[in-house]
């Protein structure tokens, strides 16, 4: 990746810290609103929405609770693009924005022929490209070369590009289907530099083998060990939940639990404590302080599980033939840390920023005001 | 660093998991015995002995509670060579290994006039090398240049080589310093590697920043909030304490909380979990079976804090100015995870079990049993 090794040595390369849990909708929203969970109001892809009683993807931008930076450029008049690899997101990060004028594209639902509705047809034929299937290393080198497109037929000058894990969750770092993905993510990037773009680079999550040595996940089920503990009843939420279940299984290192009256959730919060695999457990209030999440978005409590372990419902609720490949995901601690770099050096008064607790979520604030030009 | 690169090429390069807390004595026990410190018996470089009633280093392999590897290894008739940076380590990892003929030497006390007693004159005579001052990177550069020696002159056929970490603590990763350093470093690897020896290489712990932007010390003083928030008289111990006080001026991201019996510790718990900086608190049961602590050389608390921030006693007894320069420390939860590199390539099953939570104390099994030659 001789493009990411120059921006390496010439620029800025550090780490960040993400949002837990360590999820793509969590962290692309706070990546577009500058700001963690409890702000911006997004606490998972899916979540129980406690005042209709109702099981819901949080895949709208109706529950976005704060402007996002998308938006404010496009109002104060740059051209701002914006391209998805899942059209989920499309519309959580651009739905403000493209009230002001704002391009928004996601691989998914790009059509060259212009037809799409409510999208941008005459710029998506413009950019001449072919739509990639989603469960593709292809879905995310669009987004780049659509942004390329973008700046050099001078259409944005304000991009955010936000490509998908499909390879990353089906491949180990060192795979050679890893490897050519990432030299194809390279050459995109190389042309985005050479169109003298700043750029920023970070991650909405880190990526872990989740799998026993046979290959086979490494899962905790949560609604059998509740159970079976004597707490029946619980209801079990995998915000990892999302439309492409090829990625993961909806197998990932964060839960939340909602508790029946009957039962008193600290008891349960000090039983999970002691399971295997189980690395943190907190109640409503430590999760909206420690984690930074929304108190009404999420449930009594919230479970983290290690490194190399999943959560999941029940043995029923997945279809481990998804994942029979092998299982990598995210959403606990050990996804937080992601990589922080930039094109050209920090000034100083970001570098001092920088030896401290940076977030993914400030990669916007030092594009734009802390690099030396 | 192009020797580093042609293992990180060639061979096979991952992340492991270090123990908790993130120190020198506890992870390099860890690794010599293969064994996390609930079974080796450190649990820091410092505590309470609560048989004793008294404060101490545990700078000496009687707190050892596992056999090394090492020993193990001399025993069995190989050239054991242990060369260490801190004095400190020396005794805790090679005491048992020397018995069986190992040779240990350490960059602080070496002497090339071989008159150094209890060490090894003959052989510390034959190496002809420089003794370095401690607080450089030369102390590092030596352990590599007397391991790469020892190799070359047929002295040891199997060896455990441990730097130390004063230009990490002193130095950003891209500091001319730490370049230099990593530079010199690199020779030498190229040195053990033409001698033909199979390499492994990890870390006992991750290091961060743990300042403000002004460069000043991020410290949570726990005595000092202890005793606001109404509970006088709590013994708290920095396991990180050792004698070398300008790498980190006692401050690491671990704390240990001793609680007179007229407090109740779960709810100096529940207080101190509401403190900004601090991430995580356990008591001593949940520190013996998550953090993986020798029950009886911990405290009634044990206390982690985030990644810019560390944990401190009261500002008196600190001395701030040997971290004037900013601090940079280790102890907790952001500087658990370490590379994990070696020279060859995995065989087929070492590298299914790269694919879970692999340790950094497993680096001796990997490099011993688990390398494709």
């Amino acid at each position: 990746m001789p493009n990411l090794q120059r921006m390496c040595r010439n620029g800025f390369r550090g780490v960040a810290r993400g949002a837990i849990p360590s999820f793509t909708n969590v962290n692309n929203a706070a990546i577009i609103t500058g700001a963690p969970p409890s702000v911006h109001g997004l606490s998972g892809n899916y979540f129980y929405n406690q005042d209709t009683g109702e099981e819901e993807m949080m895949n709208s931008s109706r529950y976005l609770r704060a402007p996002t930076i998308l938006a404010e450029a496009a109002s104060a008049g740059r051209k701002v693009g914006i391209v998805t690899a899942k059209e989920k997101l499309r519309d959580i990060l651009s739905n403000a924005a493209v009230v002001h004028g704002a391009i928004a594209i996601s691989s998914e639902t790009y059509k060259a022929d212009g037809v799409s509705p409510g999208r941008n047809p005459e710029v998506e034929r413009a950019l001449g490209l072919e739509r990639p299937e989603i469960y593709s290393g292809d879905a995310s080198i669009f987004v780049l070369k659509a942004g390329a497109e973008l700046l050099e037929k001078g259409l944005s000058d304000f991009l955010y590009l936000s490509t998908t894990d499909f390879i990353q969750h089906k491949f180990e770092p060192e795979a050679p289907e890893a490897i050519t993905f990432y030299e194809a993510l390279d050459v995109q990037l190389g042309r985005i530099l050479e169109a003298g773009a700043l750029v920023g680079i970070t991650a909405d999550h880190g990526m872990n083998a989740k799998q026993r040595p046979d290959g086979s996940p490494e899962v905790v089920y949560l609604e059998e060990v509740l159970e079976n503990f004597g707490f029946p009843g619980c209801r079990v939420i995998l915000p990892i939940t999302d439309p492409y279940v090829l990625h993961h299984g909806a197998l990932g290192s964060f839960a939340i639990i909602h508790v029946p009256a009957s039962h008193n959730p600290e008891e349960i919060a000090r039983r999970l404590r002691l399971l295997n695999g189980v690395t943190e457990v907190y109640g409503r209030d430590l999760a909206t302080l420690k984690l930074e999440l929304p108190a009404d978005r999420i449930g009594d409590l919230a479970v983290l599980s290690g490194r190399n372990v999943v959560l999941g419902k029940n043995p029923r609720a997945h279809d481990l033939k998804a994942v029979s490949s092998g299982l990598r995901s995210h959403g606990g601690r050990y996804e937080e840390m992601v990589p922080f770099i930039f094109s050209e050096r920090l000034s100083d008064d970001y570098h001092s920023l920088a030896q401290g607790d940076t977030r993914n979520f400030d990669v916007f604030d030092f594009t734009i005001n802390g690099l030396r030009k």
